[in-house]
């Protein structure tokens, strides 16, 4: 799946992610009432109405792009018909050729890391049947519990041609609260990092290992440090954007070759028609205006590329 | 919650769980076998398998014990209709005046934290509505993104009278790659155990914080030291049984006052029809073996406090 997922970004230039991440007030009203006429202001019709939000915003940037993130915790929040709307999500961008990263951070000791990978990257057995629960292909996994939570996850990869993301330094302003502190002299993620680093050279694609890494683009030093202790890692770069970091910030997180590195953006694309540079758009065009943002973001990082050439 | 949790231990003088994590080979086969024959060998037939099994544990168990942990990766791994089982079990838990702690260890940075604590503690809202989704009453959580990505679950507790377990030091034999590396002298896992003082010294209950730990009853050492470290902490044990410990081990894990800890068995209660101990009950009668496994597990962990004083 990581060979997959590079010959996408090479072929649309674009090393980005679109994080579907739908709070309920970046849907437009026009959406929401439509709705909430056919299923009530409940739970249902929360669901429907991110599900059309989500399926206006594929419709309008999956030929620009080679994946998205929908994040599950966006639609677990409502409940059973959020995660129907999660799992309609990952089908329809599927169908649409999409790369699809589940945002789902799971991570257990290692008979219950082996039933998330199962749920979300596998196929589990019934009988004499299997089934694909979720069927993500990349899922990011918290790295808190040590190699016995992710080695089952390592497994079902190795078995499905699929990949991780491994929680290694993240965007938020905490999170050097644990991820930073000194052990031998090196911060908590640089261990992480070199252990992700070690499980992706047993596990490798054509060019890049299918076990990739987590790193905020907050933290574009940190990133820089972790770029060349994980040279065969690709990075999952959450962050641009809203929560602070731009192209020019993002460079060092790509290897010479261009790649090794895909950037993710969520509020800044799918909400993009909130912001004043695309209020022109007016919210019955948000997808428009989402489209317009892929393409300033894809210009954005792709000149930083070229610039640091 | 935690006031209702301590009320709940010292009425049924039980200070354990019962780990609701049914896997499909778990389930006795009459009943593996009345659900297929309803809705075949699918995805469906799976969920109805496994609540059907929870159900008769549940009927045959609740007056014993406090409260419930079901892990909700057992359920993900049969996707939509698995989540839907997760939901029906956590009800019926409710309806039966059990306290449900969903093992869940999400933990992401703000504002999707926020999303996970309003999807499993608290009220979403929808229009001008709100509804609770999955509506557990604690939740366990993984500390790696920092404070960041635990106040927002602290803040749904405090608004819905819920609590949350956060991880400290967990019980599978790797914990310690990361959680027992040397910071400053002393191992990350005492750095989570301090700030989930902090935390907890803020939001406290009648006698202890609603704000929880999970340590493993594997590391007995370990939690002698971190019940020091958290004087006013309930500390969620898992790996009784199966995993390794036993009552004596245990004692360590509580405080002088007989409380601050809750120890959880899953396998060893859900599946004890499978054990020699339990056999003469039969499969058919699995229910009733995991009845008496409660009772042992109870006059074990009692025995090893009475026998503490």
């Amino acid at each position: 799946m990581i060979n997959k997922l590079i010959e996408k970004i090479q072929k649309t230039h674009a090393p980005i992610v679109v994080g579907l991440d739908p709070m309920l007030n970046y849907v437009p009203e026009h959406i929401q009432k439509r709705a909430f006429a056919e299923y009530g202001e409940t739970l249902e019709g929360a669901a429907e109405a991110i599900w059309q939000f989500n399926k206006e915003i594929v419709d309008a940037t999956y030929d620009l792009i080679p994946a998205v993130k929908p994040q599950v915790a966006m639609y677990e929040q409502f409940g059973i018909e959020g995660v129907k709307a999660f799992k309609k999500t990952v089908d329809y961008c599927h169908e649409k050729g999409l790369v699809v990263i589940g945002d789902v951070k799971r991570g257990d000791i290692g008979s219950t890391s082996e039933a998330y990978a199962v749920g979300h990257l596998g196929k589990v057995k019934v009988g004499s049947q299997q089934f694909a629960g979720f069927d993500e292909d990349f899922a990011t996994v918290n790295p808190y519990l040590g190699s016995d939570g992710i080695k089952p996850f390592i497994k079902v990869c190795k078995e499905e041609n699929k990949g991780l993301f491994i929680l290694v330094k993240t965007s938020n302003p905490s999170s050097g609260e644990f991820q930073d502190r000194l052990i031998d002299g090196r911060p908590l993620y640089e261990w992480v990092g070199e252990q992700v680093d070690a499980w992706g050279k047993e596990h490798m694609g054509d060019s890049y290992s299918y076990i990739g890494a987590v790193v905020g683009a907050t933290y574009p030093e940190q990133g820089k440090v972790l770029r060349k202790l994980m040279p065969k890692t690709f990075i999952l770069v959450p962050g641009y954007g809203a929560q602070g970091g731009r192209g020019k910030d993002l460079v060092h997180f790509f290897n010479e070759d261009g790649l090794g590195a895909i950037i993710n953006s969520s509020r800044g694309i799918i909400a993009a028609y909130k912001q004043e540079a695309y209020a022109q758009f007016g919210s019955q065009n948000f997808a428009e205006a989402s489209r317009q943002a892929v393409k300033d973001m894809i210009a954005d990082i792709d000149g930083a590329l070229q610039a640091a050439k």
